[in-house]
């Protein structure tokens, strides 16, 4: 499709005059056609203003409805998969098979959620049947479930500029819980976000939905993003990005006069612990696993293993030599943006500046190298910014020399998406308090795995507490990703036909509902 | 038992030098024994700390071992029953069978949660086995569950000095997801806070729990309040109370270095949508029923209905003249605290100064009088602080002349925790987009009830759109309100050993989880 560079706003053009920015090719700094118009206060305001209207009637859709909308879409992001990725590789620099990957993840996304709204059962219906004669006063009849939040701003990711961005993880789940979606595209990859956007709203419209039920909008700026937060019409944020950006709108949502959930991915180490008996038994193994872990995607994932905690012992050296090895052979990376760039030369200058941070490799290829850091458990301890996301294809070692030393450092770490322990299955009976720890510190712990590759399953957390996300009660990714844009409403002593129909005694669409307490799926008998 | 008025640290007393308050009498004005101590920021610090230290331990109790306690602090409750009632009715001047029925009502909440966390499937146990042949990677092992989310700060009310005070169900909610509580007691009701925390803290020492699982802080300022909710041991706030104190405990919240999750109950005007026909055939039972919400409890419940609208028709004078009867033939009311009864006089007098509202009829009995206003719908759609909290034994009924007029009304109103139709449920399909307008208002809809009176059960919803609560994906009464402090952890490749027992293979515990997407209690066969 050609490219029209201008914000979509429920099915129509945004302002053409707005400031003008261009993609650049991160591989050569070359800017890109075609030119974009970044949105109007006013583009602002009619996407919001449409999805509130839509939200109307497209939060009384059915699961059904929703679900073949989803479909339509994921099969949109097929038919538009070598457009996206040829776009996406100019814009983001991100190799084809990963991006290729990355566009069947999300529209795979797309189709989990078209199953869970399908299925229905995700609403939790709960229903308490009236006890007429209960004494001292009778108990009416009292049903519950969740129910869509209202139009939800996202805010695409750099990073994975389909699977996190305008057709991500969050715009599925905001759809599927039945929200109008206004998305922000992110000004690294708007040729992507125009793409995966003319998707959506040919969905939107083939299946006869109001057209507010989607919009795009584009700023090379953040004023755009500011206002949308702070639009009244808007009821809830998804965010991928850093701490900064994403401190930023949590703040603005909170101090708006009727503040909203901001639900805002940003910023997470994930730490490794290397216990003793995995490093005696299989250290090259592991040296190289680490190694295509954090170099993956250039090190710009979310779940990139940017701590690794190695015990002092004999074959420590050993597997340090193999990873100082593979990070000098590695090529030059391409980061996604300049400005990626840049902030990693700058972290590695400081962290190189440092007494306490060796610098123990750096690839020697021209461009941006891999780096392999490392220090001493105490230094660590004594220094929390060492423990900061530092974007790009990086780790930092830190050795330590007994037990007691990781669980300090477990202790004292911020919230992390994830938390790995390698070692072997015995040692997680002398280890369980590491556990206990990582529990409190992390969404998700893994054992004897590396922590980037995010399934897409039932199961999933991409969460975790603060910083890693503004709410470690939810997730981004998986199924339980809708739950961030639903709320529950209750009905009491409704007839009938005024419930939904997932409150009805009948239960015509054989969803679990827990009654009076107890799981069933049967239909109420009176 | 004898009152110490002093706070209470994980089981020790905390400081004996701070500002001295004592609670009121409403009735007499007059002070009453002991005299209380305020808190010190090293209480503070003690209690935090003690329930950061406990958690690492509480954290991991079984569901079993949890509902022991709970139910240990039901039977306490019960045991401290005409205490809690005789100190109660001293500082609230809250009759005697309201008093009677909130003790069985607190009672029964810790009974309630204890059946939860005992059949153990409240946290929605996820399992996606492992896929290890699947194409191009093979999928690892992945569990989740829900995990207490941390020390958590409760705030106790003032209109229920027990079921929403330091035994109520913020504290039952919090403990039963596995964290330690620390309560701001509410300074109008110190000895009965005193009472309900010793008997937690004999519940605690009986099963023994660590003492830092409960603790008690006592301040007549705002101070101690503050200082808890910037603690940065704690991970979660409840609080039920003004609209004022809670955007600042929100606004506290979200500031933090590390923001935390902080569930505010605040303010809700529970709007009444009287239909023309119900108006028609009942509204002498209406008028009566409606009177008997607005005063119960001296109109200091936050279910109050304080917004009725009525139709123009035949029958409005004679329903206005019953109401206004009623209201007028009522016995003085005695309201909480001296500044609940100046506030609610001074609102009284800011609506009788205006020309758009009648007051219709108040009582002329000495003391705080019962209150009916009147205004017209034109007026109300003008006024938007026309629809705001009025603390205390009044009701503002707007009268309308058409159906488009009380949608335009409904579309306009805030947030609110119920809303409530009366008529015929023929009406519900004439009304129908009256109802799908208040879903995205209210947190719970009523048909032919009072808001007032509500059940502690699996399908309630007590929360709604702000400012009703500060976040509408939550309850803060019903077994749902558990939701609020608890996190969703996942484990991914995992040795079975090394599990919670709910993510076994074996299902040892026989609680519902999700399995490769389907919901079963069936173990898993390997």
């Amino acid at each position: 499709m050609e490219l029209k560079g201008v914000s979509l706003i429920a099915g129509k053009s945004g302002t053409t005059d707005g400031a003008q920015f261009r993609a650049v090719n991160p591989q050569t700094g070359e800017s890109i056609e075609p030119q974009f118009r970044s949105s109007s206060v006013a583009d602002v305001d009619a996407a919001a203003h449409a999805a509130q209207q839509a939200f109307a009637t497209y939060s009384q859709s059915s699961g059904r409805e929703r679900a073949r909308f989803l479909r339509s879409i994921a099969d949109g992001i097929d038919a538009a998969s070598a457009e996206l990725a040829a776009r996406g590789q100019l814009e983001t620099a991100l190799p084809q098979p990963r991006l290729q990957g990355e566009i069947k993840r999300a529209a795979n996304q797309f189709r989990l959620f078209a199953d869970v709204v399908e299925d229905g059962s995700w609403v939790g219906a709960r229903i308490d049947t009236a006890l007429p004669d209960r004494q001292p006063l009778p108990r009416p009849d009292i049903r519950s479930m969740l129910r869509p939040i209202g139009p939800v701003a996202v805010f695409g990711a750099s990073n994975f500029p389909i699977a996190f961005s305008v057709a991500g993880g969050d715009t599925a789940s905001a759809l599927a819980a039945g929200n109008p979606v206004v998305v922000k595209a992110h000004p690294a990859h708007p040729g992507t976000s125009e793409i995966s956007a003319r998707v959506i709203a040919a969905s939107a419209q083939e299946c006869g939905l109001p057209a507010g039920v989607f919009s795009l909008l584009f700023d090379s700026g953040i004023e755009v993003g500011k206002s949308l937060v702070q639009h009244p019409a808007i009821c809830a944020v998804g965010f991928t990005g850093s701490l900064t950006a994403g401190r930023a709108l949590m703040d603005l949502a909170a101090a708006r006069p009727r503040p909203i959930p901001c639900f805002t991915e940003m910023s997470s180490t994930n730490p490794v612990f290397i216990l003793p008996s995995a490093l005696r038994e299989r250290g090259k193994q592991l040296a190289s696993g680490l190694f295509n872990s954090f170099t993956a995607s250039a090190g710009q994932m979310c779940t990139k293993p940017g701590l690794v905690f190695l015990p002092e012992q004999q074959e420590s050296e050993g597997f340090l030599s193999q990873l100082r090895a593979l990070t000098a052979a590695s090529d030059a990376f391409t980061l996604l943006t300049p400005g990626i760039a840049a902030g990693y030369q700058k972290s590695l200058r400081d962290r190189a500046g440092r007494s306490d941070v060796k610098t123990s490799a750096a690839s020697n290829s021209s461009g941006t190298s891999a780096a392999l850091l490392e220090t001493q458990m105490e230094d660590f301890l004594k220094s929390p910014e060492l423990s900061h996301e530092l974007f790009g294809p990086s780790s930092l070692v830190i050795r330590y020399q007994e037990r007691a030393a990781i669980l300090e450092a477990a202790e004292a770490l911020d919230g992390h998406l994830t938390a790995t322990v390698i070692g072997n299955p015995e040692d997680l009976v002398e280890y369980r308090d590491l556990i206990q720890i990582l529990e409190r510190k992390a969404g998700r712990i893994i054992f004897n795995g590396y922590p980037t590759g995010v399934e897409v399953s039932h199961a999933m957390v991409h969460g975790g507490p603060y910083p890693s996300t503004s709410d470690s009660r939810f997730t981004s990714v998986g199924s339980m990703a809708i739950f961030r844009f639903a709320r529950p409403v209750c009905y009491q002593g409704l007839p009938e036909s005024a419930l939904p129909e997932e409150l009805r005694d009948a239960n015509s669409l054989g969803i679990q509902r827990m009654v009076n307490g107890k799981m069933t799926t049967q239909p109420i008998k009176k």
